[in-house]
């Protein structure tokens, strides 16, 4: 059918990491969280799949923006909820970027933000970062196309963080809005949260996939003025969240508790994790997220990626087009973790 | 913000049918089912809980495209799922229609089809059907700029459906794909899914909302050719579908035995309900879908609506400009349907 756009036509589309269903691979690649979500969630679930499935859910899922807005210190009117933190990225793309316009975001970052773009029609400003994971001031050149900027923080594959103050000059300098992705911010010291009442140029998404281990039910939202999520309300899928992801995304976040004890494991298996692999001469750059980002001077990534696929630890390899690749590593259980570095430990 | 798309700004957004949360009244205004899902539904989901949510669903929804292949007649590879139908017809509307370009859809009907178009900054051709409820030669005018054509059928809020060869006829005239939206083809004698084969500009599109009572899990799809079904694919959001509702909607297409019960009940209280109507003095269209549309003589819809509403009955009131209005009424249980009858006997 010649029917279909021809920017549509001429794009490959987003590839996500692999998703063996069922497989007994150690699955390290996609940055899932290791454990179970909260009990409390799958209460919730299942109190709604009782009470039947029948009806609609609340199009704007309020329940949940009730109770984040005050565990977050943000209004109600200040959240938009999403069917995971991708659907919050196209619903912003859609909403501010015409075909030939330009939007703007780092590499090596996550590889959707161009896919939206040229869903979109857009022409990409791709900015490579600096050695140190920092960014130039090419991310703030002046351009009259551009409408939008990604910046992904913590950023994945590094797992680095740009500190508010810098990503609050940023915004400032942008000519466009900011829509700071904060899918990992929750294994992070620093958030960009407080900076939304400051600008209402910058949005934050986040996601309750990695840090809730609820990716299995897509759940992720965006904290904005509320004059920006009114217009942005216009573009979002009327029933968007579906009545048991909003029962448990609720109740997830209502389980401080439960993300406390998780982060604070994860976190110890992340600095066991570096530790070692810089042990066995990996060149490891310090995480903020719940991964970690490496290549080793001897091996190549790819080569590795594939040796330790065939021993049934799956990894993330990634590869930059202009910039290199390495290995990210999901942040496992201690035992995921350790069968993978006693396979590297032959190196 | 000025930030937004002019035409994103412009337009008002759409506005879904009352969804009162836990209220107690007789909810006929959105089309649900008023029986619960198949108890294989809610089986299939709890394993799914039980098992863990940390993980991402298949991106493809597989287990679904499988099973429901099977049962329709068509290959794995025909089948595009969606976050419900909405997410289909967001993702065609994107995939075909740049801004400037037109969108065709007949009026009254589903009132989402001209938000989608504002959406993508694309002009409306609205063709109004004749008082039969046919369609006449404007529908397939020929257009340089027409991208895309909607046609809910069975049709709301008429419940009227043209017949396949009729579509086809159709498809065969217009200058660009055809989008049959399916919701309600589960409730009519006739469907268009024989079309797709003959045709690669005819896609059908189902929901489970409706007649597998699921409209709180937000699952959909489309029929169409292959090579259609790979170009859609890069505009979806890769995990748009969660893994409760690819195992619940997989459970519930699995169970034909209990579509055939539930429809049958439905069908047996729309006969009842229609003949009721008319005795009380309304217009009542003949339905092939799960409700009816109706206007009185005497009273005005609105009036009845607000009546209703007051005395715990919400049934649709909808307002087409330059065309009327009426009132949409769901099909519910029998006990649902006899206490709107009892309101309405005082008339």
């Amino acid at each position: 059918m010649s029917f279909f756009r021809s920017h549509i036509v001429a794009m490959t589309g987003y590839v996500p990491g692999e998703q063996p269903q069922g497989g007994k691979l150690i699955k390290l690649n996609t940055n899932e969280n290791p454990y179970p979500c909260s009990p409390k969630v799958r209460a919730s679930i299942g109190r709604v799949v009782q009470a039947g499935l029948q009806k609609y859910p609340d199009p704007s899922a309020t329940a949940f923006r009730m109770r984040a807005g005050e565990l977050l210190g943000v209004g109600a009117d200040q959240i938009l909820c999403g069917n995971g933190s991708d659907d919050i990225l196209t619903i912003v793309t859609r909403a501010l970027v015409d075909p030939g316009e330009h939007v703007r975001f780092a590499q090596p970052s996550y590889t959707l933000y161009r896919t939206l773009a040229e869903i979109q029609g857009a022409k990409c400003h791709v900015i490579n970062y600096n050695s140190d994971w920092s960014l130039g001031p090419d991310f703030t050149q002046h351009c009259d196309k551009l409408r939008l900027a990604f910046l992904a923080n913590p950023n994945s594959p590094s797992g680095t963080t740009l500190p508010p103050e810098e990503v609050a000059r940023i915004a400032d300098a942008l000519p466009c809005p900011l829509l700071v992705d904060e899918a990992y911010a929750d294994f992070s010291e620093t958030n960009c949260l407080e900076l939304v009442a400051q600008n209402e140029k910058i949005m934050v998404s986040r996601t309750l996939s990695k840090s809730y281990a609820l990716a299995g039910i897509r759940f992720g939202f965006l904290v904005a003025q509320p004059h920006v999520i009114h217009e942005l309300n216009k573009v979002k899928d009327s029933y968007n969240c579906d009545a048991l992801s909003i029962a448990g995304a609720t109740a997830a976040i209502d389980d401080q508790k439960w993300l406390e004890q998780t982060r604070g494991a994860i976190l110890a298996t992340r600095s066991r994790l570096t530790e070692r692999l810089r042990e066995l001469g990996f060149d490891c750059v310090d995480s903020q997220a719940n991964f970690v980002w490496c290549n080793h001077p001897e091996h190549s990534a790819k080569s590795l990626y594939q040796r330790l696929k065939s021993d049934g630890v799956l990894v993330r390899y990634m590869t930059y087009e202009g910039w290199g690749d390495g290995l990210r590593i999901t942040v496992g259980t201690d035992e995921q973790v350790d069968a993978l570095l006693g396979l590297l430990s032959f190196l």
